[in-house]
């Protein structure tokens, strides 16, 4: 039950303050302000209908509204729910739907559909949402499921590249100029050409070998004189992907150079396929939600609400893990029994020296991971990101161990407790220095993601060797601290 | 020098592969490929050119990169190089590289030019990222160099919103359409209004009051036969956002819908601007940035190269914060130092209890930080939200606590040593979750980023209460312990 109460709400928040105004498709022939769509409300009512079994206005009112909210409502249904209204939706309907959901959602949504219905909704989808979803599905059925298609051309060519790259995000490149038209074909070309196209973002122009050449902008076009060709007015500064750049680095691009959709180029030039920046937007968004997930230790399939045995999937393990590299920390402690039995108060101040350790090296493994992420940084920076980091470590360790060193000394009374928990955190903070620098460049060069498993390894030097900086000075002046 | 080796390095990575191709400006008549743009490479030209002061030759230089490119360049050069080389630019120069500068290094770069320099640098700006910069400056110096402009009542009026809403990204809406106008008549308008601006997006249609009542993309309009009317062609189903709106929610509309563009409109519909995809990019990597930031107690302006001074500025005081809630963690143990006395080895398990709660508490807190930006949830769902993840916590917690109870019994040979340890790990995960969901439900609640403080007191409570836990139970069963 939950599930029900935690649909998205941003677009309930939108709708109280009246700031989102959505018309929907049936209104579309009068001039009249509608009341905004609420997903929330909007799955009530679904399931309302549902629960007196009018499915037949469940799949009406569902109709009605925005793509991207009935993707919404259908993805938050139950399964028998949802099996229901896709027996209800047409392939083109059920292909609307799908476009505005992810890979994981419309796959579920996929299971109530067999494969000849599948083929036919596939068939209505743009190429790449199609690759995206036969991705998802069972070898086996996917097979079955091309087979079954009527054009699977375009998508199996896009099935061949890996779905992190260029390659993977892009769709069939859009009819293309030539550079010795006028504007005037130009205008014929794109109203012959364009009709079934979404939208125009730029049209591209090739030479006869398939090269991209340049690019011209409608704004261009519209401005441009009838009798112009499209060479004179098309601009060659075109800035391309190649087909196998990691997806991450093509949303950099768009994001840098502010481009409405990026060409997708092979080794010869040649147009192979374009980017949107809506796709773009999205691969931003999990990239930010994966990294954040995976330095917390929750896997990148988390969502607030997924039923517990989802939940516990993505975060168990993690914790296991943490139990083994917790377990190597306090058998470090276990060496210094004796120690700590004569001189009890050490305990104390063991969370601080290895607390601070694992915040400073959070920091830093943060802002490596994250530069990393962002291009700003790679590979080859790590030995000036690392001595940037130790001076950073020195000048926070030196104040850190004099203000933690003169507490425990005021606090106990003792100088020599002082001297030893002060250059316990001076050390642990170069620890965590190397650890934050270190573990997530190790990752990077061993083509890990370095978000997934830093946080696991940063903590572990920082307890582990915290522990051990101050149990063994503790140890080496127990003389003086008993 | 550290600064020097540290350029963004990924359109180095790109062009090692040859997968990223710039044309730059000067070859635009000619049709001839040239060797992509390396920004590391660019910024050592520049600065060898500088050395040899050879300044007007480093100015030409940077004239030929891409405006996103010299930007970075001129960003990561010496003040005392910045400043030769921005007397060399003239403003319509100017404006095109800062139009590429986030709103920091505008401010930086423009420190080096006078009032009237300046003024003649935002006239030639756009007025979304000349008030940006304007907002940056020292409110007198802003006031002089408003008072300088030519043109600025755009800016001004683009001042008076909050720079984090849709009024504070928005640019002023562009010419618009009025519904009886036929398609010839708007193709002759558009010819003659927008021969200045950058980009179309969408045209929109306004009734006479201003009021929008619907959207024309340049698809439709060149589809079109010149007869029909704007109001045959135009779509009514518009999503708009209100001037006030959050930026994030802004963003989250724009990702959610595929929008290029989406109008923003005041109370009564009228159209007051414009937010173009391109800026909304912006506005999802650095909130996904500053989430992971401040989640990792670093600054939001921290910078993996940012001076020492900068950079201690960034993360000493969250350091020093949580110091103070080391130290209270400190005094739960130093409550029970007469218990360790007696039994050192319940020293060796502190560091797993407390560190399991912080891992999980982490998960939640991160889940819900993450869930709350993308809009997925709101305040309501806090009661939802913690008894699923008090369930999640229960079941983490019995798992965990079995396993770490059995392995300290069978480990240090005591059992009921175990169920202390275990008994602690319990309550401690269900710790996590109430801190996990509620520290940050509360500051969301209290309008404060829940990302902001939401690792101090989490881990705050995970520490002191897991301790408290833990040497309790162990205290209460003492005499099986010793």
């Amino acid at each position: 039950m939950l599930v029900l109460l935690c649909v998205p709400c941003h677009f309930m928040r939108g709708t109280a303050e009246g700031s989102l105004v959505t018309f929907s498709p049936n209104q579309l022939s009068r001039l009249v302000m509608v009341e905004p769509t609420n997903v929330n409300d909007a799955l009530a009512h679904v399931q309302q209908l549902l629960e007196l079994h009018d499915v037949d206005r469940a799949a009406e009112y569902l109709r009605t509204l925005h793509p991207a909210d009935s993707a919404e409502v259908l993805t938050w249904l139950e399964a028998d729910e949802q099996a229901l209204l896709v027996e209800r939706l047409n392939p083109p309907e059920l292909a609307e739907v799908f476009a505005q959901m992810s890979e994981e959602d419309m796959a579920e949504v996929a299971q109530h559909l067999d494969v000849e219905e599948l083929a036919d909704v596939l068939d209505e989808m743009e190429p790449d949402a199609a690759a995206d979803l036969i991705n998802e599905l069972e070898p086996q059925e996917a097979a079955e499921v091309l087979e079954q298609m009527d054009e699977a051309g375009p998508v199996t060519r896009l099935l061949a590249f890996d779905p992190d790259t260029a390659g993977g995000i892009m769709n069939l490149p859009p009819p293309s100029l030539r550079r010795q038209m006028t504007v005037a074909e130009a205008f014929a070309f794109v109203k012959k050409h364009y009709r079934d196209e979404n939208e125009i973002f730029y049209l591209y122009v090739l030479d006869r070998f398939g090269r991209l050449i340049g690019v011209v902008n409608l704004r261009a076009l519209i401005l441009a004189d009838a009798s112009q060709t499209v060479e004179e007015i098309m601009n060659r500064d075109v800035i391309t992907a190649r087909v196998d750049m990691d997806q991450e680095e093509v949303a950099q691009i768009l994001a840098r150079y502010d481009l409405l959709a990026v060409p997708v180029v092979d080794g010869e030039n040649k147009l192979v396929g374009i980017i949107a920046v809506d796709d773009v937007v999205d691969v931003i968004e999990e990239e930010a939600t994966e990294d954040l997930y995976r330095l917390a230790q929750v896997s990148e399939h988390a969502e607030i609400f997924s039923p517990i045995p989802r939940a516990i999937r993505s975060r168990l393990p993690w914790l296991l893990i943490n139990m083994g590299t917790a377990a190597m920390a306090s058998s470090v402690v276990s060496l210094f029994e004796s120690t700590i039995a004569q001189a009890a108060l050490l305990a104390t101040f063991m969370p601080i020296v290895a607390g601070q350790g694992g915040n400073a090296g959070t920091q830093t493994m943060t802002i490596i991971v994250r530069s990393l992420a962002l291009g700003e940084i790679d590979r080859q920076d790590a030995l000036p990101a690392l001595g940037h980091e130790l001076m950073i470590g020195l000048l926070h360790g030196l104040t850190l161990g004099i203000l933690v060193g003169t507490m425990a000394w005021l606090w106990k009374g003792n100088p020599v407790l002082g001297v030893v928990v002060g250059l316990a955190m001076l050390g642990n903070l170069l620890v965590a220095a190397v650890a934050g620098v270190s573990v997530p460049m190790i990752l990077k060069i061993l083509h890990v993601d370095p978000a997934l498993a830093s946080s696991v390894f940063v903590t572990a030097a920082t307890d582990s060797l915290g522990f051990f900086l101050f149990l063994g000075l503790a140890t080496y002046f127990l003389g003086w601290l008993i």
